[in-house]
């Protein structure tokens, strides 16, 4: 997969009513921008008639939410290709209730894009549905043959591209809209900047080099990563690289962070904090408090990388609380702290400046 | 999979040539020790002739080493069940020359127990051979369904059972061998203990919890560490439950560690460690540069558990160097430090009882 492709295909988007939620971040992720579709409608009973952008961060987009596939068959002119599921569930499994909704796409004789561990193309419905309609379900995430997955050689250190991890103290705090943003920002000042994804949504975004994590067997993770930064220098060549980091560094449900410093030898990380958090997402147990932000750098620089800055998730706190968070914060580790919804991301831009010349 | 079993089934080990080499560390396992299957010889053209244990580390094991299929036949009273994969190569691909070993295997009449992620079961001219003789080719890493696999819950929290991590500095240091000498001395000193594998020899020398870490898809890594030691827990009940790591945690072909301490909920380490050992195994460069001990302790601090002491790996260095090393290392982290080959690990079980009575 390249960057360099042919027209995008049409799609919708189902969040079957979840679409102002965080689980439907594959949905967000979409609705902000992507290259790998033309998106034409969001399928959510609970948002329909609105904006889908309005619904996410209240910009307009022009992305119309329907309560059903009928209502948007009715206005649309041409067919979408693709449905793509927009929901990115605990578990990776869809409730029941997902079934009738996947079948009248389905018999619209639309395809599916399934983003979740769980397979759809062995369903036995959903299969004989698709083929009597002769569309496909695609499970993007399901892993790759033991053939074609790769082991770490060391090879990527002769990879001279500098490399940015855009890390989170958790899931669901930001990291590939702030990846999206500085990629903006970046192209916007002349960096040609690639993004390697590690999630389903970043593949779905259209980006070129990457691959999914959380679905590669252990030992392959650490070569992925390599091969996905050497396919990138090698058919790219960009100023920069940013990596798609995942979940969080200490994380029980799923801690990341040493294999795409360590094994994609990157140097440079953004963080993404969200304040008022205490407990890992979904976890509200002791083992799950989030650990300090200044003991998060230091067990970046433990392995081999510095902190540049931290990018504030402000979804929840007051504004004023907010602001005093992020001053206290930017002093106590003498590194911008940006509050990008705000504020914009144009801060960061002399930080990359500078780490590309020093990386 | 209990340990409560049938009687063990009779098995060859195959290394063709490897019996010495670090490579060949299943087999070392299996010849330590195994409850899964009665090892009858090891098939080995290098150290024919010999005993394995004493090829293995100079101790009488009653495992004789033939050169060849035939030589073995030729002298066997009852007839292996099963040949295992002794070697576990770097890639974990066999070279095309143990085809041919394969499939005289097959030929007599024996199945094969691989463990390596290569599937063998599907090679056109081993099934051939397999299903002719009816004999079965078991690929034990391959990755187990989505739908058998667990999330991580939190639930692990609610287990009360003390957990020491036996991790290492690197791979291939001894984390295993450790692991069976831990059991047997805590046997002897009547603490009821139970291993939870993560390595695919883990499962062949026949301990009752586990999963084999590196051929899970990473989102369900978190959830099989805390499955096996609820389900641990739940059959067995004992006094202490040691984890066998993977890999080093800052190993940059495939860091482990972190995943074993946060989603186990483990709250001691043993460390094991090769004094003079400067890379990371079979990688060179500059990046590979193992941390001190000392760092390496503060990191497993930061991730809520404490080094009870550091087992060294005395494979090399001349005996003089490593008795200092091992007397200054001691004094430097106020921890004990013992050669195990050398002294034996009884040193430890004081350790360990107050580990359990202070957990």
């Amino acid at each position: 997969m390249t960057q360099e492709r042919q027209m995008p295909d049409k799609a919708i988007i189902l969040t079957n009513g979840e679409l102002k939620n965080s689980d439907a971040k594959t949905a967000h992720g979409l609705i902000r921008g992507t290259k790998r579709f033309d998106i034409a409608g969001v399928i959510d009973t609970v948002s329909a008639g609105q904006d889908a952008g309005v619904v996410l961060d209240g910009l307009q987009r022009n992305i119309p939410v329907f309560a059903n596939i009928t209502d948007f068959i009715a206005q649309a002119d041409v067919k979408p290709v693709w449905a793509v599921i927009g929901v990115a569930l605990a578990g990776g499994r869809l409730g029941t209730n997902w079934e009738e909704l996947l079948l009248e796409v389905l018999e619209n004789r639309i395809g599916i894009i399934n983003g979740l561990h769980q397979s759809l193309s062995t369903v036995v419905r959903l299969k004989a549905a698709a083929d009597r309609n002769q569309v496909r379900i695609c499970d993007i995430r399901k892993p790759r043959p033991i053939e074609e997955l790769h082991y770490w050689s060391g090879k990527v250190y002769d990879v001279t591209v500098p490399r940015i991890a855009v890390l989170g103290m958790d899931c669901a705090v930001g990291k590939r809209t702030t990846c999206q943003m500085l990629m903006t920002l970046c192209e916007a000042g002349g960096i040609r900047t690639e993004l390697i994804y590690t999630g389903q949504t970043g593949w779905m975004l259209g980006y070129g080099n990457g691959f999914i994590l959380d679905a590669t067997p252990n030992d392959f993770v650490s070569g992925e990563i390599e091969r996905a930064i050497m396919d990138c220098a090698r058919q790219s060549a960009p100023d920069l690289m940013l990596l798609e980091g995942q979940s969080g560094f200490r994380n029980p449900s799923g801690p990341c962070g040493a294999e795409i410093l360590l094994s994609g030898d990157v140097k440079g990380v953004i963080m993404v904090h969200a304040p008022f958090r205490t407990h890992y997402v979904d976890h509200e147990s002791a083992g799950c408090i989030i650990p300090t932000v200044e003991s998060e750098i230091e067990l970046i620089r433990m392995h081999g990388a510095e902190t540049l800055a931290v990018v504030l998730n402000t979804e929840t706190g007051e504004p004023g609380r907010l602001k005093a968070y992020q001053q206290d914060l930017a002093t106590k580790l003498k590194l911008p702290v940006i509050r990008p919804i705000e504020e914009g991301v144009d801060r960061l831009l002399p930080v990359i400046r500078d780490f590309i010349a020093n990386p």
